[in-house]
């Protein structure tokens, strides 16, 4: 048997389709805690971890990242959060490593160790705090003998440069994946000059994941990509948005939106928003293409069937599930097997049988970032006098 | 250690929380097939199975329901569905009560075994032959030692009495619960009768599940109860609806809508939607609150959070999930913490970053029911020339 | 020349089509004030009221209705309003019904004098004092030998009949229209029955206007139709309607809509749904067909329109409006020519340009109706702290 | 008596107010049709259009502006308008002026003639003839003695320019306003480009009219302002918006947008926009702040009431309307009292009552303009076949 192919192969000889979201998925399925959202169900419930990466590689995933989402140790011990009483930043990164490398071994996946920004760098402690952070995580990926590192969930461009600067001394292959818009970051650094500076830092595929929906997130790839042809960088980009639609989401995305985190049933995409994804990111050239929060297996198939020409093959999954809504022929009511049909599905405004809510939503907006003492992050539990007072700023 | 008690006790002295909904949450998943929605996933991938029941045990279910939804041999045979070629309505039938009991095993849960409509009645071939297809799974279910009996997704009042009485032959409690709205069966039997039709052939509990949201399936419970009780009869109620808003289906349910299946994302109901549910249910009387499509563990979480005080516990899953989303104190953003609070959440009304689609859908609704010739069901696969045919008929 | 026909053999003979809203137009021209809405203008601006006169005759009305809404002494002198100092009730009778002769007479069109409810109803003064105000009305009326009388905007059905008691008398024929909708009177009278009472009371054409939109005020009209048909009673129908769309407005109507007054644009109808309004109206068996708050001229010329057949004419109006758009022919433009069409607009479903408003409204509903001490009404002006109170409640 | 302030003096010293929206408001009185929009009412019907007038004079117009729109020889005979059998350039524009004046006088406003955008030049005919449209107009203009010239209406600065040269040759002020949003003109020149070509063509005030909603149109006036000022360009400046929301319109505004012009209604705007609406445009630095189609008297009034401070005085129409709603304190009813207040009014998001509609429409967008084949002007009526291949083409 061949040697597993490595990352850049497959980017140069195709398409790449990275996994969905971890830490919504198993929020809703009672594993994950939204707040702080880390990722301790690795040891605590590794066969829902498991089944969730299962369910991405028969969907099409080429890439089992291990969930180490938030799994720095300040992050684990942030704000009251208690997972860093019974675990450390070791052992989950090295569980996560494991329960994805299973995984993919079940396939031909690869396995991808993940880190993403700090509280750290949040509350102003400076680069080498920072990179301490990373290299922790860095450390246990290259034990486990990752196929390569992504640094993803960076709002701000200065931190991104200090976690590639730390993952290409590994010496492996380092994608590089910022949380922000068409309006760039944090800062005030444009998307182009974003993928620009990942590009000089280092990383070998750049692009953009979470905090917007693949529509929003693919207009700030195209910034990005004219502005590294403008800069003549050669590097393979990557797309991972969210499946929830933010068309009225401000610089921060999602989070800033009222419905985050609790209430963003009526944004999720459907399928066919994620065809017309898949396609359009392929058009763009990107080439490593995947989803972030609210990403499930189905809308991952989506993009895999989408670009069944472009892979030459249709994910495992597919046998339940024949493209264009083909399996409604087999319905027992005549109006739904009516329904079986391309041209139906493409065109479908769908309603959301919610008459007295809005389409859009104002954002919260408050401005704040890296450096401000709003973002100064503490190991201690948010008092009930402290949300009162924040409530109060909100109005 | 004393004897697991049986459903009747635990409705007598309290509230039973079902489960949710599993062809919907498996073809997400990628274990279904959208169209034929028939459950051998138990036999090919019994951990994907398995793992659901566990995500619902977690978050509160007292039953654990075998995943033997149209499990019946017409059904796994009809419009070129292949699933008969490799597996018997015995076969699936007994592998899912096989899960169910395990995982119902790894906490204080019941087990059910369930039954629903037929290719068969609907295609007008009688009662004889219609209580056989009931029969075969019963016999399984008894075989497996089921602590009760559901009789769920009927359309049509008279196969739900033929149903009844092929299940109180097995001397196990019987639940029947209609897939029907305010407006009553498809050959317009009122809600009301309905109700006092299923207790007086005999089921122990009634009510409605799945094709209407919590609130329309409430609707319909009040006019069931108001029946009822003019009627002098003591019966249980249950509720098991859809987690998809569906105040514009018409009579026949969210299978009207054109969103079905594919497109039903925006309707989906938040956890706060649910907690609403759960109170309006429990005041109405309902002592069995549960789920159908749509519904997964967190919406099931919040039924068991709201009935707290009622219940005496909390499930497992709210380990993860502070009570009115206390857990958002911990998260980084200050924003986001002055969220923590359930008056932010019980009175959002979430948008649906979708301004190009409208509120509301006009259900297709063709008027024909079981006895109409365009219900009579058939083995070969639904030709091209047939689609097109219904969908020219549908302009 | 032949002796102009009445109303009655007019409505016999085919179908009468009444005038639009005189407030609202009003209002928004800068004549009448929101709030106490009285008809001063037509002694202040008699020139803008024949105007409006105007534009409803052209538009095909074929009576023009004296502009005495709200014209009794005790409105006129109700919280401040000023009115009473300037003018009588006779005065403003008198002259509303020269200038609705005037123009009626620039056509074929009948004059008739309006009386509504009134705060010494409201205020619980009883049947006596009640009478008088309408008297001081209709004494007005025959001495400017109106064509016949209409009770119109009565939210009670006691009061109504205490109205068609006093213009029975006169020897006019008499209509009667209630601001109800399919949910009845405020005092619980159905819909059916307060149609009954108006035609046992005395009145000639029974019917409902104002509050509710044309397809709520229609579905009203069935419930009075059939109420009327089982008691035997042959009366003609009227509907006038609202030009607002208020498919969320409670028992109450358009008032307790939290968009009444200033903000209700969004809910305007086209003239579109005036074809299927007047379409439908007619097709109860309605002869008496106008309109009420918001309906413009264009609204009424769109009845008129539809209704070209059953009565052999089009209105002057039309000669600058060719029917179903077909005046696009000649735009500039050629995708606006495509649109000259009945096709396009008939199943038009226009947008708003909000995507931050909700599709409907939760309507206030106190539930305070005649009797209640907060309908008491009195001549000051309302205090500051009054209104505060008054919001406090409200939340 | 002093003599009449001119124009400029007036915009020196402080805020002039424009009128409303003339063919939208008489073509739903029934005065114009929609399609060819010529002005000729104010021949057929000189008391509609001297109401109108009296209605924006009322409401804190300063200015009467001819009833001209449209009235160049080749638009009255374009496509089957038969206007031209009838009446000439000349005799319509004279009678326009005659009524403007009349009025004008009734208060202090100043009168002005207005031309709008030819046929001719959309035929590509070129200047020559172009311009002897315009020099008709303002031949007429300069005899009737009008205060200044308004050129409006244009959507290409090449034909604006040719406008104005005509114009500042009668040695009046000139008011130079464009039909364009924020992505500028038909044939690619930005807004800033506009308006800067506008002013070196020798316009005293130059700014935007029609096409897009208050806010759109002050998005392209910021950028137009952005501009000017770095061009050094020292003149004033001139918004007149449509009352419609068009968020989603495209480049060539509102005539691209399936509601146009027959399904707006709800895209009306509410007095409370205009009250934000004039208040941002004076925060801009525009001083001649008026509306166009859809701008009825009351939303005049409403921008004459948000700057009665800037102003020194509130409209007559005023007595009418009490500032932010105060006029409900006069309501029969609690609950509506409860709404006089200025919060209440300014935070409201009005419902649409149309839960079947979307929020937004995707608009026509053919790309043709003046050059384009599909643009050339013929004087003939469209036929059927015509109009069913442009239908075709549509699809």
């Amino acid at each position: 048997m061949a040697p597993k192919k490595g990352l850049m192969q497959r980017l140069d000889e195709g398409v790449v389709i990275g996994d969905g979201g971890f830490v919504f998925a198993l929020e809703k399925r009672g594993y994950v805690k939204a707040g702080p959202w880390t990722p301790e169900a690795v040891i605590e419930h590794p066969e829902a971890v498991r089944q969730l990466h299962r369910e991405f590689l028969r969907a099409g995933s080429d890439v089992m990242q291990a969930f180490t989402f938030y799994a720095s140790d300040d992050k684990l011990a942030n704000r009251g959060n208690e997972s860093s009483k019974k675990y450390t930043c070791r052992g989950v990164n090295d569980a996560a490593c494991r329960l994805a490398r299973e995984v993919a071994e079940e396939g031909d996946g690869l396995m991808a160790g993940g880190l993403s920004q700090t509280p750290t760098y949040l509350s102003g402690l400076g680069k080498a705090k920072t990179q301490k952070e990373f290299q922790n995580q860095v450390d246990v990926f290259v034990e486990n003998k990752v196929d390569f590192l992504i640094a993803e969930y960076f709002e701000h461009i200065e931190e991104m440069e200090w976690a590639v600067e730390v993952c290409v001394k590994s010496g492996l292959p380092v994608v590089a994946s910022m949380c922000i818009g068409p309006d760039g970051d944090m800062h005030g650094v444009t998307a182009g000059e974003c993928g620009v500076r990942m590009a000089k830092a280092g990383a070998h595929v750049v692009g953009i994941n979470c905090h917007f929906d693949p529509f929003v997130t693919l207009d700030g790839m195209r910034k990005m990509k004219t502005a590294l042809d403008e800069a003549g960088l050669k590097v393979h980009m990557i797309a991972q948005p969210l499946a929830f639609h933010t068309p009225d989401a401000g610089k921060q995305g999602f989070i800033d939106l009222p419905e985050f985190p609790f209430g963003l049933e009526p944004r999720i995409c459907t399928r066919w928003d994620m065809h017309r994804y898949a396609r359009e990111a392929y058009d763009i050239g990107i080439r490593f293409i995947g989803g972030c929060c609210g990403f499930e297996a189905y809308h991952i198939r989506a993009v895999a069937e989408e670009l069944e020409k472009e892979r030459g093959n249709l994910p495992k999954g597919s046998e339940k599930h024949e493209q264009w809504a083909g399996g409604l022929k087999m319905h027992t009511k005549p109006w739904v097997r009516a329904r079986a049909g391309r041209d139906y599905w493409e065109n479908i405004k769908p309603s959301s049988g919610r008459p007295y809510c809005a389409c859009m939503s104002k954002p919260d907006a408050w401005g704040v970032t890296a450096g401000h003492s709003d973002l100064k992050q503490k190991t201690m539990r948010t008092t009930d006098d402290e949300i009162k007072a924040l409530q109060q700023k909100k109005k």
